[in-house]
């Protein structure tokens, strides 16, 4: 379900603009040749209405003035809240309605959030109403990708809480003896008491040899002298994600180990160093992972370098080997080159950061990425 | 993503079964004329296998001993840990293990859980492949509406965790002046404090006008005398959620409001009476739906009575006008009628219970449903 949208840490921010972003996305589908677009993705019905319940479907006209929510009776004075400016149906069938708007027109819609049994059943109804189904992918996911400034205000507050909770957690509460799940929990909590909507997804902690295991459940493993500790975390503003990560050492370190974390601090420096606006995605995973690969870990790095992040917390662009996504200014993307050894332990170093239109990015988390020995 | 499987509370639970539960599915895939079925939706994923990871999917084979878990290189270990007992393949590429090891037979996928898209692409792969695909519908969720012991034992101890923490709220916290979000705030750290996983959805706090909007998110409203109260919550065990509900008046009501608590508890009675093995889920709501009608509020009780629940929040059976979904023995359900008054206030009821071989259901939570003044 969405999280709570409440007022509060995020009263002061910017107010979103969803009409500019439906207006944007108008121009799009007339390029398409659609009469009316069903978008049936909760992030994506956020984004263009600001409604956060779990049933709402967005209808965005070709005809400026045409748009429309879709949601059930449960959710009738939420959507006048959060979405005032949109006419509002009610009913729980959006493809119904749809049909009905777009009759003798052309219908896009989203194929890669409508079930393929559900695409089937809107075919043949299409087909009875004479509306011609436009399957399409990535329609509202691409604009997405490009933050305006309500969103980076969200993604900026969300970081912020993030990197003061993951320092608060380094400098008070992780110690010989504590286990993972106490401080898993104990983030958790800071995140709500400092204002946070929630957590953007459960926190990663682990220690030793649960540290080489890429995304690891905390569990009642306690923290001992020689472990590396990894926290990969991140708090949620009106339901944007942060995503930050920092492994620490507890007490002195094996070789390898240290070795492998400045090997990896390089590596995220050299991918943050290759943002910039224009550049292919992949060309940032390149950069990190040459780094790792010449200095012959290339193997133990078994993950892409990053994704976009935003309303979700995995989104455009793929972060990843020979990722074509373009980077324009102010898409918001994690830069987490990892090193694991099985057994051993492992380091991954991450922060969230929005590309500029010209000089290097704007980094939302900066928690110092040197080796820390607590 | 997934909740946190750690060992909290959960871990004196009796073990799953996952490969009787396969067994079973096994029997229906052959039925269908199936030689392997896909499982892409990941609480079905996690029901046949115990994996928990963000990208996972089972393959079940009609020839016993074939059945495998595909996962990326992040999950290798974890996937090593929850499902040790199935065959794991690395890859990224689920539909193109399923195309190699279903050759020249039929690959049944989950049409409700795969993209258009995603159905598309497949289809033509398949034909390349000469592999037939056959779309299903249910094929997972059907067997998961009955629950075995290890997971009744689940949401019975989510069940007690919610109401010792719903009771402890009403106790001690509830007070004129309190925000719906420090509520709501103070219930999600007592179910991390007592061992649950974490919420099963953001919990429902809503006093006085906002307690007619069924699914209110909470805001900085502070509660006033008169007011009704609705506390809709729930932990999660292990991936399994309770489900609970309970309206309070703070100080004394309003004649109208009073009069409408104490029809949703006989229209709630009503409705977990008609609770038994072998009838249509829809009795359920009927029953429920007649005393609300009788006494003239039909129009304000504006959802189903009801829910299957599980590994999801809301999952098969719908317990909703005119549903056909049968009850079965271990069966796991809501009965939640409500009634929602525009401006003035609303009450809901609502208890998680299991469906029992003959004679009434196991009701997992019990706080008191008569009116109770703070």
């Amino acid at each position: 379900m969405t999280a709570a949208a409440g007022p509060g840490a995020s009263t002061q921010l910017p107010a979103h603009d969803h009409a500019a972003r439906r207006d944007r996305l108008r121009g799009m589908l007339t390029e398409a040749g659609a009469d009316l677009l069903l978008v049936t993705d909760p992030a994506n019905v956020r984004y263009l209405s600001g409604f956060t319940g779990s049933n709402g479907q967005v209808l965005v006209a070709a005809r400026p003035g045409d748009d429309r929510l879709v949601t059930d009776h449960r959710y009738e004075s939420r959507a006048a809240d959060e979405a005032p400016a949109l006419m509002l149906t009610l009913s729980r069938d959006a493809v119904g309605v749809a049909l009905v708007l777009g009759r003798d027109g052309t219908l896009a819609v989203e194929a890669g959030h409508l079930s393929w049994a559900a695409g089937h059943r809107l075919q043949t109804r299409a087909e009875e109403a004479g509306v011609a189904v436009l399957p399409t992918t990535g329609m509202v996911e691409r604009p997405r990708m490009v933050k305006d400034d309500a969103e980076v205000a969200r993604l900026a507050l969300a970081c912020d809480l993030t990197q003061i909770a993951l320092q608060w957690l380094f400098d008070e509460v992780v110690a010989v003896g504590r286990t993972e799940r106490e401080l898993a929990t104990a983030l958790q909590r800071r995140f709500v008491d400092t204002g946070a909507d929630g957590v953007a997804f459960p926190s990663i902690v682990a220690g030793g040899p649960n540290a080489a295991v890429p995304h690891h459940d905390p569990t009642d493993r306690p923290l001992q002298h020689g472990d590396l500790l990894t926290v990969d975390c991140g708090a949620m503003i009106d339901g944007y994600h942060a995503d930050h990560t920092r492994t620490v050492a507890i007490g002195s370190l094996d070789d390898e180990l240290a070795r492998v974390h400045a090997l990896v601090v390089d590596a995220q420096a050299a991918g943050r160093a290759a943002v910039r606006a224009g550049i292919a995605a992949g060309e940032v995973d390149r950069a990190a992972r040459e780094v790792i690969e010449r200095a012959g870990y290339g193997e133990r790095f078994v993950h892409g370098t990053g994704h976009g992040v935003g309303l979700a917390i995995h989104e455009a662009p793929a972060v990843a080997r020979g990722s074509a996504d373009r980077l324009d200014a102010a898409t918001a993307l994690t830069v987490e080159p990892g090193i694991y050894l099985p057994g051993l332990g492992g380091v991954r170093i991450e922060d969230t950061i929005v590309v500029t239109a010209d000089g290097p990015p704007r980094t939302l988390t900066d928690t110092p990425r040197e080796l820390r020995v607590l």
